[in-house]
């Protein structure tokens, strides 16, 4: 049961996610923008977070923690930089308005770099993050996230999984887009382990001694995700210094709250009294490609980029090597044309959100 | 004798690498700058990029690969950009130059990032990355560099270690600052293996078939290193997306070689004639803290989460966590005090250095 998928299409998701964001108080072009980030994870095969979350943000917003009306502005800036308070709005909506003031200010001065406070959950970095490819920029999305990773020789749970994703632009060739935890797994993965009752890959998490286990549920009881490295002769001295740097660039130049600080997104967790910020924070960045050099040169050197990655020699008996991006892109085309699988504990999920709502899924 | 160390003082050896820069006809102020680089990598413990490299230099310089007097130059900008050609200079000068017009460039715009082409091997990314310190700025510093990385699923080396670093400043604390190369294990800790006839770790590095191995030399007969993660397990296609990053931000956006045609280090390997742009390439950003708030806000926070981390509960029998750029600090000040411990071959090589030239170490 638990594991059976029901297929639904993307417009038939699309339209109930934008009718609950309007049930919940969102102004219609606000809705329809939270729709968008939301749903590009169920497109992308990211299904952790997308319409599965929907129950997580209508919690949250039922607590008072998401402001459905916030008035998102810009509370400083300098020709390539601002800082955007999101007013404890959803994070589908305060990124898209953060990354396209990012993408204002590289079409004037270059590049634009923008640090949000008072945010919620942003979805996926990596939509955030190609909103700039069909400008010819290069986009940049990182955000901070509830602590569940232990930095190298720790117990403690410091840090969230952290994500950076980088989109850029190609010729002929599809974009380049990494995004990508800052953690050996994405915790998205681990819920699957549970949900499946498998076992994890040594090397993704430590019980709350710190001594490495196979047991997903492990996180549950005081156990953390590791960083990706995994241990320290492996380099997971690296993987919780790329964690460190989004949660600095997201939480610490924009005034959001930071390392073990960060609210939990999930609502029943309680929210620590004296928090150092505001919400949770993000990071986007904007680079016009011909701020550097004209876009055609750059995009017939990035398709002879991806030509050479792509004809590599493969390791017998393994896949083909891929661009960043690829598995997301082939992903979605199938999805937008067979449907997207929802398990069958979402669906229920999303028939509660009906009757809560009175909305036809 | 192999592993037997000499002492040296940081500054008999600043002197030396001084003189020999101006032997090979730097100007004074450029040689001293290139000094300084170099000598970075000895002060902070990174003993693979220091004076070990110096005969390494010499010879590109010898094969006409390096030009001692170039016209380092920007090539085009916007107000936040710039793209500059280090006209075949040594690397250990072209970077501070275009490290310093980003900072420049963050001055007046709030951020400035530049992107430097025909150049050669830069030293350590760190030092680069904490010019910007002192000026209240976060700096970053990235370079792409000979081809020794095979991404995820392949047999072929089509990437460098490509090593990012960024520099964050504190108050009291002592600055962040994350140096890594986006590999398991940076290459001077296999050939620091090689020269001691020890094993590597598993998922440091793969033979010509691109199985694992524990052989440090696999490298030398078609191995390769591994991106960080090890295998795609362990997200090692996350390493991968992170040097293909550098890569293009170093080499496509500047003009520089990339990927598999990044001319070699080692003179005496041959430089591919169909080459698709000039030289190794680097990325700098220079972004100033009060371009998103006030400085003294952000030291503050920066000082909680430095001390927050730094006391957070141990693994049981392991170290204390440690902040990116501890390390690295406490060894610079021990050799600053006690001297810089060179291996037997390297001095060696240094005495050669010495004759060639006719300059007393």
């Amino acid at each position: 049961m638990e594991d059976q998928y029901h297929l639904f299409s993307f417009e038939r998701l699309h339209v109930f996610a934008l009718s609950v964001f309007v049930a919940m108080g969102c102004p219609e072009d606000q809705a329809r923008t939270a729709a968008d980030s939301l749903l590009s994870a169920d497109l992308r095969g990211v299904d952790s977070h997308g319409v599965a979350r929907l129950s997580g943000y209508i919690r949250l917003w039922e607590n008072g923690r998401v402001n459905a009306r916030p008035d998102i502005r810009i509370i400083h800036q300098t020709p390539s930089t601002a800082v955007v308070d999101g007013d404890q709005g959803l994070g589908l909506v305060v990124a898209p308005f953060a990354m396209k003031v990012a993408m204002d200010k590289a079409a004037l001065a270059g590049t634009g770099w923008v640090s949000v406070c008072n945010s919620n959950h942003y979805g996926i970095a990596g939509y955030h993050a190609m909103r700039a490819l069909d400008q010819d920029m290069i986009g940049i999305s990182m955000t901070n996230a509830s602590p569940l990773v232990s930095p190298t020789f720790s117990v403690e749970r410091l840090l969230g999984t952290n994500p950076i994703a980088v989109a850029i632009p190609a010729g002929e060739e599809p974009p380049f887009v990494a995004d990508l935890a800052t953690t050996t797994a994405a915790n998205g993965k681990l819920e699957m382990l549970q949900r499946k009752h498998q076992e994890a890959p040594l090397g993704w998490i430590q019980d709350a001694k710190g001594e490495v286990t196979q047991d997903p549920s492990a996180t549950t009881r005081g156990g953390a995700l590791l960083p990706l490295g995994g241990d320290r002769e492996h380099g997971s001295h690296k993987g919780y210094a790329l964690g460190a740097i989004v949660d600095i660039f997201s939480a610490i130049l924009s005034g959001a709250n930071y390392g073990p600080w960060v609210p939990p997104f999930v609502a029943f967790l309680p929210v620590a009294s004296d928090l150092p910020g505001k919400g949770i924070g993000h990071f986007f960045g904007a680079m016009r490609i011909d701020a550097f050099r004209p876009a055609e040169d750059f995009k017939r050197h990035m398709d002879q980029w991806i030509k050479r990655f792509r004809s590599a020699k493969p390791v017998e008996g393994q896949p083909k090597v891929l661009i960043p991006g690829d598995p997301e892109r082939l992903i979605s085309a199938q999805r937008l044309d067979q449907g997207i699988p929802l398990l069958a504990s979402v669906v229920e999920d999303l028939k509660k959100i009906e009757q809560k709502f009175s909305i036809k899924l």
